[in-house]
């Protein structure tokens, strides 16, 4: 079976725990709305990668690692486009939650998330030795002191150290990718941290590029929100060009990172065919 | 050590995880201040006491389980008192954590709650076979289709099972208390769902009571809510006293749902004293 369908089946099982007959019916919708259709999968695609790499043992528990940072990754979305956050109004070309459902089934549906996140876990058949790992990498991941919540607190502080910034809000998610995959299949997560974080402040750049260079149909929301909001931006700080040069050595530094194991070359075709995929289209153009 | 020790203990050993000196600061004091000072700590005492009954031969499995619902309740409380729900100013006596904290921090200290209690459970000594059973329960009692945000989210839709809105909102935690106190001591945990569950459902009618009975003194927080909400309560479908005898009956079920095990006595003698400590003064002193 490729990623992409076991990611889909993964996702589809977890959220089918929440979506029984007797549940309310809004949430449930908004629960899927808000993880449906696929956006790019880029983290659990990352995660079931660096288990091939490692052998991926059992795939169920890699399946459902996967399954679980994409959905939190689903969650933060729906948060971070709350009117008291990002006041997004899209997200992926859709009306973001909160304008479908409501603002209230937008908290809810984040909340169920994150819970699912981890609930949807402990219904996996697996060495039970290798559970409280990957909780604990998840947890890491998301949470606090270091995780995506910690990083999107860091806009509600006066001083804001933008490397932590980024490496909470984008990269945990990242390092928890690939350390998830060595995790599940059974390998010592720690030296999978680096490959993930740099990916992460790759895509945080890219973002960044994306959000000062792409066009709104490209990006499937709106474009310019960086500047309007006064947040911090790699393309503030180093232009255009130079985004583009630190973009380029963060991918070569996280191929560089890739622990010795039997997958790497795969992993790094996979690694080097994202990034492509990252840069907007109009600056890949002027590039080439 | 007693009860409330080992309780305070755990959440303060847990939200330890979130309070490094590099974490943001505002999130990781929200976090805190949504936890403590104490509120009454039914649940993680009602867990506490479900395990002493079945011998609770793992105190550490069940101290981080108390925790977990702890955290949890304390995560709903913050995002229900946000704007688009109840826009309640004060909780416990004190400002509500958006009111102390703003909108986004209160958001963030929510999700971040949910993960924390999650993730503490991953750090616990025990036996490995028991995480997953102990993870299940609290997920169950907290997402969806039949936790705290599946009952909050019966408040968006057209048509409201006053039953299902009770059981999820507030019977929910309540049963996974009862549940966890007996799976964290390695029972079997369905027996002790119908305990949990009947005093969930004692709490929220006393909760009623106290809504429409006593004054916002005694309650730390403004009375009349559900009314001026329209809300489901057992006082507006039964009048004060029918949901008296209500409670009562709720009360004597829970005794009566007790299975057989050695410390069945104590339990019985605390349940007793928290249902005389639910009924607001007013009403207690007219029934004396």
């Amino acid at each position: 079976m490729d990623s992409s369908t076991r990611i889909e089946q993964a996702l589809s099982a977890a959220l089918a725990r929440a979506e029984t007959p007797s549940a309310p019916s809004k949430l449930a919708s908004a629960m899927s709305y808000a993880v449906f259709p696929r956006g790019a999968r880029v983290r659990p695609r990352l995660c079931l990668a660096a288990a091939a790499a490692c052998g991926d043992d059992q795939p169920a528990l890699t399946d459902a690692a996967a399954a679980s940072i994409e959905l939190l990754h689903c969650a933060s979305l729906v948060h971070d486009d709350l009117p008291c956050f990002d006041d997004a109004a899209l997200r992926r070309g859709k009306p973001s939650v909160h304008v479908a459902y409501g603002e209230r089934i937008a908290v809810l549906a984040g909340d169920a998330l994150i819970v699912l996140a981890f609930e949807q876990l402990a219904y996996v058949p697996c060495s039970p030795e290798r559970l409280p790992h990957v909780m604990r990498i998840v947890g890491q991941s998301v949470g606090m002191p270091g995780g995506i919540a910690a990083g999107q607190a860091w806009e509600c502080e006066p001083f804001c150290n933008l490397v932590e910034y980024h490496e909470q809000k984008t990269g945990a998610l990242f390092s928890a990718a690939t350390m998830l995959g060595a995790a599940a299949a059974g390998h010592d997560p720690e030296p999978w941290r680096a490959v993930g974080a740099q990916l992460g402040l790759a895509y945080q750049v890219a973002d960044d590029l994306r959000d000062a260079a792409a066009d709104e149909d490209e990006l499937g929301k709106p474009v310019g929100k960086d500047v309007t909001l006064g947040r911090p931006s790699a393309v503030r700080d180093l232009g255009i060009d130079g985004a583009m040069r630190r973009l380029e050595s963060l991918v070569k530094g996280a191929i560089a990172a890739i622990p010795p194991c039997p997958g790497a070359g795969d992993l790094r075709t996979l690694i080097l065919s994202e990034a492509k995929r990252l840069v907007p289209k109009r600056l890949a153009q002027v590039a080439a």
